[in-house]
């Protein structure tokens, strides 16, 4: 199976009001919640491409609660959440339905012990014991050390399991200089991390630091990829329009599946640029359009990085 | 015992941001809860005042539960409430950290089925039977007939126990031909009602459409009362800065807490007003000031309004 790894799971609750507009009323005309964080999404999309997949991390309190009993009920994800005493966050999306534009506000998250920081540790070198692959993902819940991610992706090394690791600022830099297989930053966050705002520059500084591959992601540009077989960009045939929250995470996704099938990298490449503009172009927040996916995976340009002659 | 009725009861969330800008995303540093709905704030504002309360209206779902947990911690408060199927809403206020300025966003509740409502119906007039006095406070969720406030009216004054209405639209428009004693709109609800926003004519008018006293409250001018003993302005020393959340709460508690204790009128005002003011200034948006509300007490002005005449 597939491992993936959110310190901070989160009860993601979308609101769609007609306009947000500071410092007034507003009636929210609908509610909707789902199960959060990114190695969640991650694992709903490689559940929906046919790979087993297992979650951990850490939930708590009535809304931990919450988040399990939707999980029970995605079918092909299974549940290895630790229990903790402290309350599961909640993220809410604002959406304005006159333009589609989303506000996001997210709870910081539970304060974890270092007994359940310990059970973590634990539970999880079992289940590298089974995994093909391990995702490490999203943001730190106040409690856990800010060198965790270093921590796991050793393990993960030392039990030969592929380790991709998708998060920002401080824990991706002790990450990444613990050599994770695969780091997947975005513009700004490679950029924090590297000081370059400039792909073949900033993804080369990051590789130094560490990690053997690095992807990062362009936003409507795709992916540029920077890797011991060589240099990739992955660009969508057009720009699609909708909702990019989790386009990343499905980019994560293809990005896994593709290694575990053993794909050549332009083809990972091509469909993680694929689930990521066909998750834009889904109604729901997250989800993506499998009709959109299996059209667009034949229109991706993958071409070698002319930059790096 | 003074009996409050909610029937939209609500989790109050609090976030601090640092400052609310639509269309980003934002780290909520705080997070704070407690049991919302106006009838549950100004059952709180009475048991503070040394009142027995009682409270009445509907709670389910995970958000049900943690509002009756909390309930259960908030001495002199009688939890009262009618289980039911649905979720009880959430709103969420979102206050900016730099200005104190607060964004709000109110789910619109759970549907109520005939069933529950009659059963809500039934626990109502036992309740009654050893009320001193009712307030009936705020929206009425999905399911409940908007006609739901004239018939809880009806059947008060049947018991011979003074109501007190706190609500707006086609429901205060229905409620006060049902004859309350006391009706508390705000300026912008009395306008609704009315079509007048000069507070002579527009209590007037309302007095008119069946209420035997109105109780306009003007925000920082304070409360403009036409009564069948008199008409009455009672205005605070000065402007007060803070936050306004349940300000109309405080007031409909002092409001309420005079008439069981028969104080005239210029002392139930007096009292309204100086809990309003102290709520405004308690850094916890719902809780007012206690020593703010003792001194203010002795400073808000009463005088008979000139207009009258």
């Amino acid at each position: 199976m597939i491992l993936t790894v959110t310190p901070n799971t989160a009860l993601d609750i979308t609101y769609r009001v007609r306009s947000l507009r500071p410092h007034t009323a507003h009636r929210v005309t609908e509610v909707t919640e789902r199960p959060g964080g990114k190695g969640l999404n991650v694992a709903r999309v490689l559940a929906a491409l046919g790979h087993e997949v297992t979650v951990t991390g850490f939930a708590g309190g009535v809304t931990g609660r919450a988040l399990r009993d939707q999980l029970a009920d995605t079918p092909g994800v299974v549940d290895a959440l630790i229990p903790v005493e402290g309350t599961t966050r909640r993220t809410i999306a604002v959406v304005d339905t006159t333009t589609g534009d989303s506000t996001q506000l997210n709870e910081p998250g539970p304060q974890i012990t270092p007994a359940e920081w310990a059970a973590f540790q634990e539970a999880y070198e079992v289940l590298l014991r089974s995994a093909s692959a391990v995702a490490l993902c999203g943001s730190l819940p106040p409690g856990v050390p800010v060198g965790a991610y270093a921590g796991l992706i050793r393990a993960a090394r030392a039990a030969a399991v592929p380790v991709l690791l998708d998060t920002s600022g401080e824990p991706l830099r002790r990450g990444v200089a613990a050599r994770p297989d695969i780091v997947k930053p975005n513009a700004d966050e490679l950029a924090e991390l590297t000081g370059s705002h400039e792909p073949l520059q900033a993804t080369r500084d990051a590789r130094r630091r560490g990690a053997h591959a690095v992807v990062a992601s362009l936003g409507a540009q795709g992916l540029f990829a920077h890797t011991p077989d060589g240099l990739w960009r992955a660009t969508p045939p057009r720009r699609v329009h909708g909702n990019p929250t989790g386009a990343g995470d499905s980019a994560v996704a293809g990005l896994l599946s593709g290694l575990v099938e053993r794909l050549p990298w332009p083809e990972r490449l091509a469909r993680a640029v694929a689930l990521s503009a066909a998750t834009v172009l889904a109604p729901v927040a997250g989800e993506f359009d499998r009709s959109a996916y299996e059209t667009l995976l034949d229109q991706i340009a993958v071409t070698v990085d002319a930059t790096a002659a």
